[in-house]
């Protein structure tokens, strides 16, 4: 008998596993997802595992994740997320990107020009304050400007108590305001980074896709009064990995997500933003790759944005089929026309919320209008001195008002990070600068006709390649000392200058403020209130059992190492070092597949059967590439560096069948570090010992 | 001067191979695609190229192809191809198919027990002949009867006066009639065959998807009075294989396509046909596993069967798949309304040909109401003895009527296949057909219900059940001496047999009987001339360049070795050793992803950047297994095993960008057979030392 009952505990086990659906969501720290971890995986993680997940994750402020890996400081992240400051400790000689990097001893490490490190030290609610801030009688526009004062109030008088990094954050469209408190590090030293092509193999093709060969990871360290921080809070390594099924944590950033947008919202979207976007990022990239062709020095300064814009074309251009998809939209009309039903069905919910979707409908027409100017009436979509002269322009400007008056971005509480950017070191090459803003008054041009009255400003009857030679090569803006001239010169410097690229960027200052104030006007003092109505009907209606969009915030997701049915068959859990020569062998060492010499000459000495890549059902998005993905020990098992072409429509919608996040796995980053690279120090320091 | 003119050619060149498109078409030996392998390749076949590789091709009778490989009688195909045979001289004491097959000497070869193999020897054009038989003022009825009359007369003629197996072949859908004479051979012996789980890595998953890490290849040898053929025309052995870009040939038989089917023909595909036969063999499948499950012995019996339903439902998938794709039906009605509209607009095309598509479109009205009837008014789906009493019953009857009167099968040309087959030695499981039979009478019990006539005369009260135990533990036809009384006693013997089996395919004969006269004469009769009017519509408007539909006769495919897009990124043109590794690794060497011990024992003598598989755009389809892939020199490179999953549409269209031919390349026949399993008797003979 007991055999018997054992066996039907067993069968239901099992069959139980096997219903399990893939994990859906990006979780507040707040608001961990406790009931599913439970039901499923029978495990409830403490306030000590979450604080500790939380305090060793970190958020990089030019876009990506990371953790603490060491007690004395150490980071890892995606070498991708890296790739910008190592492009900017490289030089024509010394090409930090292509050939890869390792600091022997501390003193060898390389300080990073302009990276700056965010932990999420804090999180309190503000909810009431934010939304209390609109009072009745209030129009839209008065409402909006009530609630971005009293978020900059809540950010500066934060800041000033604690010192601290404030940040207030909206999520769930609004239905909840948080005030984060960030640690933040500035002194950033790169210890290691392997070869870009080692990084990056199968290079655009193969990006966001699965079976993967990448060993996309980058290890630097975290300084304060020129020590390495003492890190408390750091991931253990755990040398063996994940094992297929096992429950797994990712801990990151994700950048955004549109998940709880309005079906209306998501056709302007497919009509008018994507397509837009999507064209403009193509003649970009043909505009650099141009660039690229004129010399291997100009290749090396161009690769890290062909390599962004690449990267962001692939993952729109699976973003926009999902949006295309009948079936994917089909899906987000059944759930908006159910909730709308229920808010209806109660009297009470569709007098205080029942008009918010058809008010935001109407203000996407507005939204449409005002896209195009938005993008092209600019000098700044591509050149760095074009966009820094405007920067600090508008900055002279915003500067002098109260702070709950000023554009986002130029608050009190926000101008540490902004003078970071400002007056950052990294070399600029001013050949490149004039190149891209050629490109973009070209396109602006094209995009707009002559008759425009930006273009006609800006050109006055020349072309753009003659303004932008004009500005780039008379400008002095290249200089760090320069900006700061200006930066603490305040308005009277500014206005005084005559330095060409401050000119032309005064001289487009009205018609950014003018579109700006159109938008806000029309769009987003529309849609914020109306958006703040669903999320708090979908609180009515659903509780908290949801998660808000992503916000490029702190996030825990979950999910377990599984495979997916792909192009007819399976996709495997993990991947091998085995598979990297095939994919190799199999295109005959052609770049992207080209394997580096080192990994050529040290085949042998390599275990081929160690795991490299492997998936997970947690929920991810841009942003969150480098997230460590912990056991339920909270010890490091992989490093997030993708999702699969599946996974691009998350940016809608959480398909359970084959969305995958992608990661490095602990193993193969320590077998590489051992046998490719000599770098034993850093993998000792990783695995403690 | 000249170096500018020298490389402006090669950058012309190299832009004609950039734009080379993939190639399309299984062609006939009389009319090979002349022109494009000109234009494109700049490669023209000689007629002694042609004739030496039909000469070489070799047809399986029960489903493949293949091609001699040496003077000696070898003969190479697929191991899926040569599964039926290694089953049929396996027992639950020595198991071929799971364990492989090695002899080391000719003396050691098994005899296949019934297999035959053929080679196109003529071809003869008879289409005035056949087409002609129809009268004017026949009814459709009359001219079916004639032409059927008139293609077994010719059939006769030619083997009486060649003694070679002959052939009416319709191209064309009636189009044209061909007389192809076949050399046949009935001694096929068995030389070599890797492990089932070798040959079919990956399984059910990875079948019909690439990449792809299959060594599916089998040797057999062909005997004529006991000794081994000397094959004068036989492909020489290329050990090097194929490159990416390289022009490629497949010599094989496709077994069906459809792409000259009215769009009312694929209609009744999509909403009869596939729906009925994919669930029908879904639920086959799991009777098939459920016997499997009874013990290793039993699911040895059933492995095969198991294997080829798996096959056919996930081809038939993918097929359908495409059937439902707007796209693709799009594609299909605008190719007709295009070839409508150029008959409608020339007077006499439009009175001769006009209502051709109408006619097909009212017949398949019927053809829809005929489908279940057809399908589950049988008692020989699934048992094979239960179809061989169905046949010798048949044959019977049919054998004393004119030669020109008998149903197709029973005509004189065809009786010794028939013979052949139904006097096989091969092993039959009395279990194994009671399962079957079992099986068979439930679902055309659930298909057609109690009261359906044929079920009624059938079951008599019984259960399925009942009746196949009674019937299977009954038979004596399981030996073939018993089969031989019968088949030679003729209608008498069959008459007065009380063999229980014999007297139950008696009774069903009526429906049998029944059902084929109401397609005639309402599908059959009203398609067949219907048919020929489009095929001689596309012949006035397109001329010859046009090659027929598949037809289980021998075809030229040609294209090149290339990848392709797949799921976001590229598919490689090849695979190597270390990615079959690499995907055993990937799944911890869980089944069907496991490695067989000999290629872990000698995983060091490999090198594991052999080319594994490759792909090619030559079009082919089912049938074309074992195909020989030969480079220019009609030198053999590669085998035929598969199509990709974008492949499957290809019953209905070819789709240039991702159609591919799976293949494995000659390297890696000649590494395992040297490293893998000391069989070098046979790589000494294939590769001419």
């Amino acid at each position: 008998m007991k055999n018997r009952l054992y066996l039907i505990l067993i069968a239901l086990a099992l069959a139980a596993a096997g219903s399990v659906a893939a994990e859906e969501g990006m979780w507040t720290f707040d608001n961990p997802p406790f009931k599913h971890l439970k039901d499923k995986y029978n495990f409830t993680p403490t306030q000590e595992w979450l604080d500790h997940i939380r305090l060793s994750s970190v958020r990089f402020n030019d876009g990506g994740s990371g953790s603490f890996v060491s007690p004395n400081g150490l980071v890892i992240t995606n070498h991708h997320v890296a790739f910008g400051q190592l492009q900017k400790v490289s030089t024509a000689q010394k090409d930090y990107v292509k050939d890869g990097f390792y600091a022997r001893t501390q003193a060898d490490e390389l300080k990073a020009p302009d990276l700056e490190l965010n932990v999420l030290v804090s999180m309190e609610n503000v909810t009431a304050r934010v939304q209390g801030a609109v009072k009745p009688g209030m129009t839209n526009k008065q409402g909006l400007d009530a609630r971005k004062a009293e978020e900059a109030k809540i950010q500066k008088e934060s800041l000033d108590k604690t010192g601290l990094r404030s940040d207030v954050v909206a999520l769930y469209q609004g239905g909840e305001y948080w005030l984060y408190r960030y640690k933040k590090y500035t002194d950033v030293r790169i210890v290691f980074a392997p070869e870009q092509q080692t990084a990056f193999f199968g290079g655009d093709p193969d990006n966001f896709t699965y079976p993967r060969y990448d060993i996309d990871f980058a290890v630097l360290r975290a300084y304060e009064n020129g020590r390495p921080v003492q890190s408390k809070d750091y991931l253990k390594w755990n040398s063996k990995g994940a094992d297929e099924g096992d429950l797994v944590f990712v801990s990151g950033h994700p950048g955004s997500t549109e998940r709880g947008l309005t079906t209306a919202q998501l056709e302007v979207d497919r009509d008018v933003l994507y397509p837009v976007r999507l064209s403009r990022y193509k003649r970009e990239i043909q505009a650099l790759r141009a660039y690229a062709a004129r010399g291997p020095e100009q290749a090396r300064q161009s690769a890290e944005e062909i390599f962004g814009l690449e990267n962001t074309v692939k993952a729109l251009t699976g973003e926009y089929n999902g949006l295309l998809d009948k079936a994917l939209f089909d899906k987000k009309r059944k759930e908006e026309s159910d909730l709308r039903a229920k808010v209806d069905a109660n009297p009470q919910l569709r007098r205080d919320y029942g008009d918010a979707w058809d008010r935001i409908a109407l203000a996407t027409k507005k939204q449409s209008d005002l896209f195009k100017p938005q993008q092209f009436r600019s000098i700044s979509t591509a050149s760095k001195l074009a966009s820094m002269a405007r920067q600090i322009v508008v900055y002279a400007a915003e500067v002098k008002k109260p702070d709950g008056e000023r554009l986002n971005g130029y608050h009190d509480s926000q101008l540490d990070e902004l003078k970071f950017y400002l007056l950052s070191p990294a070399p600029i090459y001013p050949e490149y600068e004039e190149a891209l803003l050629t490109f973009s008054l070209q396109d602006s041009l094209d995009q707009l006709g002559a008759n425009d009255p930006f273009i006609k400003t800006v050109l006055n009857g020349r072309t753009p390649a003659q303004v932008a030679s004009e500005v780039i090569k008379g400008t002095k803006l290249a200089d760090p000392a320069v900006r700061k001239m200006l930066v603490e010169g305040g308005e009277t410097a500014v206005n005084a200058s005559t330095d060409p690229l401050i000119v032309l960027a005064r001289k487009v200052d009205p018609f950014f403020r003018e579109i700006r104030k159109q938008y806000e006007d029309t769009v987003e003092s529309v849609i914020t209130p109306a958006s703040e109505k669903i999320a708090k009907a979908r609180f009515a209606i659903y509780g908290k059992s949801v998660y808000p969009d992503a916000t490029f915030t702190l996030r825990l997701s979950y999910g377990v190492v599984r495979g997916y049915p792909m192009n007819g068959t399976k996709a495997p859990p993990k991947t091998t070092f085995y598979g990297l020569y095939d994919r190799s062998a199999s295109f005959d060492d052609k770049p992207p597949f080209n394997l580096m010499p080192k990994f050529v000459e040290r085949k042998n000495r390599i275990d081929m059967s160690t795991p490299l890549d492997f998936v997970a059902t947690a929920d991810i998005i841009g942003g969150n590439s480098g997230s460590p993905v912990t056991d339920r020990n909270g010890e490091f098992v992989g490093i997030i560096f993708d999702g699969n072409i599946e996974s691009l429509t998350g940016n809608f919608v959480y398909i359970e069948d084959s969305n995958r996040a992608v990661a490095v796995e602990s193993p193969a980053i320590i077998e590489v570090l051992r046998k490719v690279y000599d770098a034993d120090s850093v993998a000792n320091e990783l695995e403690g010992k």
